[in-house]
């Protein structure tokens, strides 16, 4: 309702109660407007109501929403179903122009401004994280990895001649297979082990640039986040020595933003050395559905090479999901989500260090990794494979364990991986992981450890026996149990719902 | 409400009224059934009831669904705001492996089954648009022009000394710099021109060929969809050559499904020659927003190759908007759709034709062109630059035209190209083009044949009196008058609403 | 968004695409000012982005969805769950106050006004829909029955020693249990039969009349919208005679307004005759959920009485519903969806003509009711009770059928009537009525046509084997037989799902 | 999906995936299973999903949602409006049927189940709140003050020859109009006053009975919740006098479900004495939106006869609201609610005795009123009317207070009342009252004091300056000031946001 209609509403509704209205109103709007102004997270979150209308007002500043328009081109953003349109809040024509994914659309001013507004925030975000000094990003409707193969793209613009990208071990495919699918050969560096730390080996990073000549490498690509007992990176060094060399330092930060520790290490690393882009996951750091990541750097004008160098427009979904939970948590909730998460990752040791103690094991000493936690699983019934604790806890409705045990080899984008999973051609112990992650609850710990509890229990002591009662137990999981063991075991590596 | 249920119902209302209403249920039951069964369009659309009610079944087959669930990984598909829970139907845990992008996710088996009917639907859709020997296909969360980088980075793999890539000029950055970023150098083809169109020149293909080395090229990329006056590409001319030569053939199909010529020359160059790969826009031929396309092949090896390139998981969010629409619609809802396309094609063309004549224009003989139609502008007034047309057809909601005067040089990902927006460094006149696209109606027609007369004779007959008009004509537009022709004319090219 | 908003707006997006946002949101801000300024249908229907930007406007302007606001009231309008409050728009606070259901609420400035455009829209409906003359009319969120009684218990107050309301027959239980809640004794005066038709006997209401004395009756009743074969009374005279005897007269216009005949009957009684006060139901006639209803009058005082009279606050559920589906529909839907019932009502009459040939029966001769058809059933098999004829389209998912045979007597608010259903104690056939109501499309009467064939085929010839092949016959009805002849005989009568 | 098509899906996910989501989803249909079979609240609240699922499985149920159905009568629950549609979950055939709001309809199994299910759970919320005794109850889609007319209207017809209805004065019109409505004379029994406390004047009540005879009588009609000073009728006490004079008690308990002193009171007097009907309302007692209340009884019967009464269908949104809100809630949550109100209240009356003190007020002594609490007004400065604490409260976004100031009376259906809002001709007085209702937070309770306390500061030193000063604080208020005081007094009354 514009002024006029308030005026006109007044013949009908006492003009005293319509202005409380207005003046309520009014609230929300300025709300809005110290968005616009300031392009920061709120201090205190937006309710759904001042969300849906703003998602209503950009709505409605966008061709193809505009009564009485007439499409004639190719691509009007016409939205066929209703379901379809009313979860894209009508918003239909995407991000970006063919020439730049963070260029305004012409057709689609309220798109427009959504996605600037977005990516303001998410670059709040990340300073509110810790990365004070970050100086662009923007969000990409891409996952982590395709996001770095982007950027490993971009790069080759400016070092045409480069073949390697220099990686420290982490056992995910994603990340292994981004260098691989930007064109690039991956060179493969080894973990140290450091009593229970696999970290960087410094060494051989500084050998293989040697040996391999700074020009013809593309970049040195580490990791932040990443399950224990692998640790971050050592990026301040890895900085110093792209440095030194000019070579490229690309950063897979992908939930790494959640925990201040990861990102202390980046921001230091950029101060001290040198760091260009670095990626990390909106679902990961941000609790929205799968689909986008931040891309983001110390330089805005390599940041924005980067977005230039998307062919087309993209899907406005992610910055949509971001912007709208941004707004809800605000800068409180944002910070409270972190400092729980830090919290709850204390807790989540001490109840599994005391399960461990219990069932004869030991928590691995990895106190440098901020979120993922392991115990050693080095005292099972020896007819229980390690990784059917992960199975059988799956089963249970635990999802996120990853039980890792040596021998698996795997071939990744045509490079073999010794005990793929483990980060580590030599890790001695078996082991289990859970990571403390934001949005975690208390309740997530305790419902864990005590399916843990029962798990090892099982696994322990009278085996056959105790099997057999699974067997039977239908009230505890429909499960059809497979035929043969090698099945079985087969399906214990998929039902861990943990990639590797 | 289970059998069990329904049962305990007849307590509380007579057992006839229950069944009756059982009866009902299974009927859209059935429906459903039948979509997994056969993984094909239905013959009639669904409606919302239905499909949110599948919807519904698959989200609570996800972990992070699960009542009772506790996650203790990094990524758990938490969702924070209820808005973004809601708008994604509770499905958060994308689609596609780290290793995969097809992939089925242990934890989200609603996902994977949605991601799994999707791909076996587009296939489908694929099939009923015309190209019935298509092998393989699968959404992906990408426009066009990135999906095209991912095709050739993929066929990299195979073709490891290649650096070219031969592209017949369409002045259309994203296709263009599709193969900047995936780190080719683009051999530009210019067009000939014959009568009124503009065709490939398979001459000069071949000539390329021939100098640079079949090895040294990576794929020949054609595209069939195009503004007017250039037409689609000779495909089946370019995929002998391809078969000859043995050189991928890599097809840029944007929004070519949507007409039946372009499916034909697809399905043909695939029978004769050689077509590896061909890459359509979602949001162009299936109305949803903006954000995937689908690539396909007649190989279905080689398309799951190029899936599983893709580096991590990826966003839902395409492929539901696919789903849902692809179910609403129907075979015969799609069929329906198709042939009013290509009726109100005609219809564009004949009034358009008639508006010309009455403004001494003509129209550009394009007929190989099937869905973009061009006029001249030959004969406004002097002071007029003919790119103000577009403008002025903004201005009065006309979305989509888009005007081409020649002298306008760009210069993209590093090329230069002459007179860019028109396919040709030499093309003889200024025109205009607007396109019949999938689900307009002989309403946006009629609406744009008014203004486009008015529009015209503003700027044919005395016109520096109705410019004066118009700048003080607020009621037709609120834009702020630019100041200086020069910032005026920039805008206008940016005002047309379409990017070249 | 506010000025200031979209102005700081343009450090992010060029102005010009702001400005073409704005305009196309002024259009819509236009569109809700006029409706608020004229408070009559739009010409155009709104789309749904309008309503709901509409809604939430009003929605904010409410105390309880005031941030910041802290309520200490024993009502607050403060909602539990958010699916409620989702569906209800955030309006919780109801439409009325303690005294009066048309008053405005100092906490709810918005739903107050909501209320009020409501009013406004019912009352131009009603004169859309013929009655010109109306005076006033309010939205009450209770059925027609119970909006009968309110009238009744309104006009009390004026009539302190009134006992009777005079009511000519018609065989539908809440019109008949209006009057016994209300606390007076219905008069029934029995209809009389010319050819086909059952009509008002103005003898015996006159005689009844002069018998009881005028100042004992509180009303005539009369009726418009019926099942055939009873036609709308005869409400001119009956208004004759009110204005005559100084008797109010209540008129249950329940469908009626859908139908020009009943409108016109109304706006000619009023005219030359008296009708104080009429009542609509809001599902029959607009295409709501049930729960609602329009009382009207040619008095405004009278009607404003009534609304006063109502005790207390109301949901304003009715309310919105209505708001949303008239300002949907606009004058041009409404008035289309009137021509079309009466067109659709002339197609039904004919199709029905046609198939009641086929099997040897006629349509009952009953051109004075507008919206219901009779068809005899005279010449079924002699094992088959008419009833069944219902029952079995019921169970082939026809509803609404209505089958009366003579012979059935029920008991109402302790009156007996003979032959309930047929509006007569005497009415010679057994026959089916179906109606075109509002909302029915052309494919509604094909397939009753179809069905209606089928099923007079199966209860005509070779009945016992078709029965036989009924009960078998798994894929058209999984109803469960009935053990009885006796038991499958009331679920018959319960199964037409009509309410006599 | 049926489970024939999760076997199919097997074809698509592997089947120990699809097996651990049909586990998932088969809790979620056993928590339904529950509901149906035992029909009491849930003991944890259920989630939106499991509600929404289990709207759509009762939605399409009903006709009006069968694919395929085609309707012929005048009552096919057709709805226009998608939002419509959308917001009634597609459910439109309302409750009841002609005859009896408590019945199925044939046409609407899922409608009819659903309003079965929620009467069930309303009868258990009343056991919950305290009320163990309770034989029957309904939601019926009227607020308190119709739904005590229509059990007055059912009353009726047991007791032809009555007149009078015997009701303690409580100064809130709606119920004090559901008498005159319902077509009695009502007879005020002043309070009586005790201490501070305004109680029951038994020896009044007897009075007059005696005089009037019981037979002339329709019942004694007592309140609970009322506002302090007065306190919860003596329901023990008039219950054994209407047991001796075999007169019905009917009690308007509008929000006293909330408190259990209530709620001891009527089983008290249930057990001892006797209570007919007891009527609640829904919003005030269940934070749904205003529009329906729960009509309850000792005797199941009679309370059936009252459902029986209503004459016509009603709408089944405030049943809806019911159920969602009250499966929502559980057990544990509607306890919690209940306790949490408890503490709240002994909250609120320690805040609001520190902020009197301070003031020179104290609060009103009225322990026997469990929900509110009065505060003196005693020391205001001259030139502030009472009132204007209250419209100044209401202006600072504090909605619920209500101010009673000596000396204004008011007419309400015809009867006129001294001192109008204070429950009694006499009281002393100046107050101010609030409330503890369910729902509140501490926040409200924080907020109320502090403004609570800026007010009274503005009212009593220097009051001259500080309102002077009011009038030009813009940042607090945009209300425009009235003119004269005499409208500005006025407009505080209306102001207050309360009824009186």
């Amino acid at each position: 309702m514009n002024e006029e209609s308030l005026k006109l509403s007044e013949k009908l509704v006492p003009s005293n109660y319509i202005h409380q209205g207005i003046q309520a109103r009014q609230a929300r709007e300025n709300t809005i407007r110290q968005l616009i102004q300031h392009r920061k997270l709120p201090e205190c979150g937006w309710d759904d109501v001042t969300i849906e209308m703003f998602l209503q007002d950009v709505a409605v500043m966008d061709s193809n929403n505009f009564n009485g328009n007439c499409g004639v081109g190719e691509r009007e953003a016409r939205i066929y179903s209703s379901l379809v349109y009313k979860r894209h809040f009508g918003l239909g024509h995407g991000i970006g122009r063919s020439g730049d994914i963070t260029a305004v659309q012409p057709k689609a001013a309220g798109s427009s401004l959504l996605m600037k507004l977005t990516n303001s925030l998410a670059l709040d975000a990340i300073k509110i994280a810790g990365i004070k000094s970050v100086e662009g990003s923007f969000v990409v409707p891409m996952a982590t990895g395709m996001s770095l193969s982007l950027c490993m793209l971009t790069l080759r613009q400016k070092r045409k001649s480069a073949k390697y990208v220099i990686w420290p071990r982490i056992d995910q495919k994603s990340c292994f297979k981004s260098i691989v699918t930007a064109g690039f050969e991956p060179v493969v560096i080894e973990n140290t082990l450091d009593g229970d730390e696999l970290k960087t080996n410094m060494a051989a990073i500084k050998e293989k640039i040697t040996l391999l000549g700074a020009d013809n490498i593309l970049c040195v690509m580490t990791t932040t986040s990443c399950f224990a007992p692998r640790i971050p990176d050592s990026l301040e060094e890895v900085g110093l020595l792209c440095k030194e060399y000019d070579i490229p330092h690309l950063v897979n930060n992908a939930y790494g933003l959640q925990a201040s520790k990861c990102t202390h290490l980046l921001q230091q690393a950029a101060r001290v050395g040198r760091v260009d882009l670095f990626v990390q996951s909106l679902d990961k750091n941000f609790m929205v559905p799968v689909g986008g990541s931040i891309i983001a750097g110390f330089d805005a004008g390599l940041v924005e090479e980067v977005g230039k160098n998307y062919p087309g427009r993209a899907s406005a979904t992610p910055s949509i999901d971001l912007f709208i939970t941004l707004v809800s948590m605000g800068t409180t909730g944002y910070k409270n989500l972190l400092s729980e998460r830090k919290e709850l990752c204390k807790y989540l040791t001490e109840q599994l260090q005391s399960c461990a103690v219990i069932h004869g094991e030991r928590l691995l000493q990895t106190k440098h990794n901020p979120i993922s936690i392991g115990m050693t699983l080095s005292n099972l019934d020896d007819s229980i494979p390690p990784t059917e604790v992960g199975s059988m806890l799956f089963t249970r409705f635990v999802s996120g364990t990853r039980v890792v045990a040596p021998g698996k080899n795997n071939t990744v984008g045509g490079h073999l991986f010794k005990n793929f999973g483990s980060h580590s051609d030599v890790y001695p112990f078996s082991y289990l992981t859970a990571a403390a992650a934001i949005g975690m609850t208390r309740n997530d710990v305790n419902l864990f450890i005590t399916r843990l509890d029962k798990v090892l229990t099982k696994c322990k002591t009278n085996k056959t026996d105790s099997l057999k009662t699974e067997k039977i137990d239908k009230s505890e999981s429909s499960f059809k149990q497979s035929k043969s063991r090698e099945v079985e075991s087969e399906a214990i590596n998929n039902r861990t719902g943990k990639d590797v």
